[in-house]
């Protein structure tokens, strides 16, 4: 089939979709969690294939890990499909409802964006995750995974389409496209796609932003900064800094380069320098920071390490470290660490980022540990969604309007006038 | 100055801007409503030289009639900014706030979009509207008008920069672009410009979304439908059908195409052929319409005709009527028209359209009827906002996370672990 067709598909698939009942979609998903279990013993062969033919081609050792669909992950996605059944029905929702005249009754409802194309890297279980959570929200989708993973992919989401639709989930919601030609086709077809969510590398995602008229959502960089301020409490902000740095260096909620106020400085680098050493963080520091600990020199503030590497510059005042993080920050997450409070909401007003954090780890900036159940991804976009990406992120709203036979011209003319009157009502027939 | 220059300069004020409080926020748009009545006479003398420049080029009568900005105009805008004033403060209000755990609580946080770019019609009422909109929802703006209203756009702009930084508002919110080679360059300025609104004719809709990486949002097409069911009040429905269609014609809600049961037909097209002939409505029927009444053949279902012009289809069904407005609506406004609960409920779900109406003109389908103070546009994408965008439409949110140095590996050691309750707090310092 020719991406057009599939696309074409999942847009007829997406209007029943939409409207489809908070059980059906709960059946479909718990019928898609046993399918996974029942199917375990082929979803693996499949896997086998992709890892022993990415052995051969000398994938790299993470990769491969990460590529690996065994027993134990099965399970977890599993997991993840029985409390994503739990969390609240996110279309249908009141968002607001307003009289505009007696009987005439306007409503503000939830609803899904219709298709999502989804771009993701070699990891199995993000293709269950993604297409689980567009089901919930209502939405068809067009997926494209990582090559490594062909074989997996084909089979998850073969058993994925077959146990939704055997339950009443429209044919040709969940589309598989498996070449990067299919994606250049795709980018093309913004009259059945509503929304692109590409995650991958950097120049991948400005590819796909130069490419497409479709919105896309998604993260450019990560670029995120740690500001220790002078009222900093020295242990907390060593402790902190350290587990933004090096919890997960290879993610784009890392920590990439850490401001140091210059009165604290001589005070906290030393002991910063010293945790970040053990923790075999290799720094590239500003002339200041050379003149207080012994380090590389930084030569650039835009950095994305994604590595046991660190930038780090010491600053005259918050005001500065502001400036600094508007200006080289990739608007994903930033943190500062102060006992100031009037320093704190300062920061969190002014820097403009998706995650402002006051006293903790820039490591927190994720859809799991927000509580949002599961992420789609993470958005540096202004509009839409902002930061980690959940069921709300995949939703949109109609406005639904119920009247009696009322025209535009009795307001005009004065015979009728509108009450503006907010209700406190959901939307029904 | 060059355009980038006036982008870094809205970007700058755009960071103070979003932390302005509603009170200054308020005295600013008290200060420009004042303002704007002291310079009436110098405002009206700027309209008079694009009014005399535009009749020299022979601009058409409707044309010169919106560009005309006098007395009457000066004192609507003014009640408009007045009842802005009166409106919620759409920042820093708490969406939402989870407490992630023990003294970590996550606050979704609404906030200013940042800098918008706004091309808009040779209107002047609208440089006001929108840029009242702007400052009270936070934003930094670029604004181009139409080229007829130069000198007017000019005064106004100049009046509303100097009222609103006289009385604190970072200097540089509100930048005036004159040309089209402006625009051009504004549609490179993504590390600056945050959003584009585009309010003007499709094509020129379609040129700014193919020639920048800028989030756009607008509505490139009014294709919208009334559909009269087979159950229908048929004096309701030609009633409600001629409003949606004649009330204003060379609008974006105003109905093109109108689509009949087959078994209400023979009854409800004669009487609504004769309303709208009545008002000069040229009807284009397909070949069923002609055998029931007289009527020129329907061409094309795609017709945005903005006159007295429709479009009429007569369908075996609901669900083809549905399908119908799915293929050809530019998904904008679909009025059903129907006594039937069950086939209203199906047509405003299934209709993916941003407006969904039941037994009411189309032509309601706007900001100021839909209470929500003004609009900046009406948006037809699926993403961000949908339909008539007032305020809300102009802001997104930041995530607001507050600890006492907790960090992301004690979480995974298993040490600490995640409550993820709902709080019912607002955000605070």
């Amino acid at each position: 089939m020719q991406t057009i067709d599939l696309a074409v598909a999942a847009k007829k698939a997406s209007i029943e979709l939409a409207a489809l009942s908070t059980e059906k979609k709960n059946e479909a998903l718990a019928r898609i969690a046993d399918a996974l279990i029942e199917h375990t013993s082929e979803i693996i062969a499949a896997n086998q294939k992709d890892l022993e033919r990415s052995a051969e081609e000398n994938l790299a050792a993470p990769l491969l890990k990460r590529l690996k669909f065994d027993e134990g992950k099965i399970k977890d996605v599993v997991a993840g499909i029985k409390s994503l059944i739990l969390l609240p029905e996110p279309i249908g929702e009141t968002l607001s409802a307003t009289e505009l005249d007696n009987g005439l009754e306007l409503y503000k409802v939830s609803c899904p964006i219709g298709v999502i194309g989804v771009i993701f890297e070699s990891r199995p279980d993000a293709l269950v995750q993604i297409s689980s959570l567009c089901l919930k929200s209502g939405n068809a989708t067009l997926l494209k995974g990582g090559r490594e993973a062909l074989e997996t992919n084909r089979a998850l989401a073969k058993v994925i389409r077959e146990a939704s639709e055997a339950c009443g989930v429209p044919t040709g919601w969940i589309q598989l496209l498996e070449t990067r030609e299919n994606v250049n086709e795709m980018l093309k077809l913004d009259k059945y796609i509503d929304l692109i969510i590409p995650r991958g590398s950097n120049s991948f995602v400005q590819y796909i932003m130069n490419n497409s008229n479709i919105a896309v959502m998604g993260h450019a960089d990560g670029i995120c900064h740690t500001y220790i301020d002078k009222d900093a409490d020295v242990e907390m902000a060593v402790k902190v800094a350290t587990d933004s740095k090096t919890q997960y260096v290879s993610v784009c909620n890392a920590t990439e380069t850490m401001l140091i106020h210059k009165d604290i400085a001589p005070d906290v680098l030393p002991k910063l320098a010293k945790s970040l050493e053990e923790r075999n963080v290799e720094i590239h520091g500003c002339e200041k920071t050379q003149q207080i600990i012994s380090c590389l020199p930084a030569e650039s503030w835009k950095m994305e390490w994604l590595d046991y590497k660190v930038s780090i510059r010491v600053v005259d005042s918050l005001e500065d470290a502001i400036e600094h993080i508007n200006t080289y920050s990739s608007r994903h997450t930033e943190a500062i660490i102060t006992k100031n409070a009037q320093a704190a909401e300062k920061f969190m007003n002014l820097v403009d980022s998706a995650d402002v954090f006051w006293n903790c780890s820039t490591r927190f900036a994720d859809g799991f540990r927000y509580g949002l159940g599961a992420e789609v991804g993470i958005s540096t976009n202004k509009i839409h969604a902002r930061g980690p990406v959940g069921l709300e992120g995949l939703t949109i709203y109609k406005w639904k309007l119920k009247g009696n036979g009322q025209i535009v011209a009795d307001y005009v003319s004065g015979k009728s006038s509108f009450t503006h009157k907010k209700i406190d009502k959901k939307f029904s027939i």
